[in-house]
């Protein structure tokens, strides 16, 4: 049976639009996911409540999705309407956030390792953290409720599909922590911290990073327990400058899984 | 003596937005740098042709400024009109890329560190790497005529003011790897290359890292000397997904500057 093609109404174009914004988006509990990469990767998890997409993704899309799924056929301008892409993709997908890896916040297995992001606040960084955890196998993120949300356009964009994979849940940081098995390792990067060459890493524990202008916020900083410094080149060299916090994440956490594969 | 105080004109205000296009930026040899932080980083170096500041930055910034530079008062609205921004931050100057680290297509030193870019396309990740250079201490990267252009603002922008302290330069990239000396490494980060966890590193050599969507260049990939793999998480996982380009370098840079700093 194919999918059910319908035209785009408008009440479907303004319930899209309306998803750019986060109050949309906790009510309905929907997302959008643009671009055949991205929409592929959710189509083998979930059944989207709508597709909107040009005849070119069509003609080879829509046997991905289930009997009965509502499609909608349009042109590139009428993509070009309800996208939040400057290049729309030719596909655009609603999908229900329940139908995603579950974002609850109970705590990690006790050889896990997982990140925890305190305030990160741009969406192109969280998605790319979202992304980098899922090429180094890491299942969990938790986010304090200052991060960027996670089913923002951009986020999911950026993810490239990785938002399939990866748990992003929500919840008071500090109070995880504390909850944590004793002697489960808490990493951060710190400019005090020891050289991340050097230092002893395991393959499991918690990376927490921060806000991209204010880093960590004193009740974590206080929790890091493994305090680690990626040091600028030559070392001892005026660190005024900073890496990016999606880049800082990924270096950690290459070096984190180095640690584990080398043992 | 103060700074030349000007009214924003209608034809200052032409120019500005002209240097959106690469044209412009050619034809003039002048590029758009915004905010407190990247304008201080330029003004450290070179003398603005032009500086377009709210009242909030004028206060302070105006005495970093050299007798005579021109500087535009604004507000909030005018700043507006004239940033590449989403959100404007408080300043933008115009300066000559001739006042910038030399981007010429010279041989590096022997015991350098460099980076060749073969067709990277975003912005975003363009700035990104310049500034992941100047953190780990490169000073120099080659880009072939395919990579975006380092003065787009975008670019400037993403790069955090390293632009100041990073030489970019455009050449054929075959040709420059060709006029290396024997033995000169040249990496890259390919699917059938050893794990870099376990690759033996050096701190000198050529870093080559390719296009977003297809990689290195078949004329790029035949040159690479040492061939490594950034392992996803658990090794051996299919590799369908990737590294975004930005990250791939960041994590490659690392590991070489630690394998020079543990020598």
């Amino acid at each position: 049976m194919p999918p059910s093609i319908s035209p785009l109404s408008k009440s479907k174009t303004r319930l899209i639009r309306s998803l750019g914004q986060r109050k949309h988006r906790d009510a309905t509990g929907l997302f959008v996911a643009e671009g055949p990469k991205v929409v592929g990767d959710l189509l083998s998890l979930a059944r989207p409540t709508l597709v909107v997409a040009t005849e070119q993704w069509a003609e080879r899309g829509a046997r991905l999705l289930a009997a009965g799924t509502e499609l909608s056929v349009v042109s590139e301008s009428e993509l070009r309407g309800v996208s939040f892409l400057q290049h729309p993709q030719q596909v655009l997908g609603l999908f229900r956030r329940a139908d995603m890896p579950g974002g609850s916040c109970e705590l990690p297995g006790d050889e896990e390792l997982c990140i925890a992001l305190d305030g990160v606040q741009d969406p192109g960084n969280l998605g790319t953290i979202v992304r980098v955890a899922d090429w180094f196998g890491i299942t969990r993120i938790y986010c304090s409720p200052s991060t960027a949300d996670v089913w923002n356009p951009k986020v999911v964009q950026a993810t490239m599909g990785s938002v399939a994979r990866v748990a992003v849940g929500y919840c008071d940081l500090p109070s995880l922590v504390d909850r944590l098995p004793a002697g489960y390792p808490v990493y951060g990067t710190l400019l005090d911290g020891d050289d991340i060459h050097h230092a002893r890493l395991s393959g499991r524990g918690l990376l927490v990073m921060g806000n991209e202008s204010c880093g960590l916020s004193a009740e974590m900083r206080e929790r890091v327990t493994e305090r680690l410094l990626i040091p600028p080149y030559p070392a001892g060299r005026s660190t005024a400058d900073s890496l990016n916090v999606a880049i800082a994440t990924a270096i950690t956490v290459f070096a984190l899984r180095g640690a584990a594969t080398s043992l």
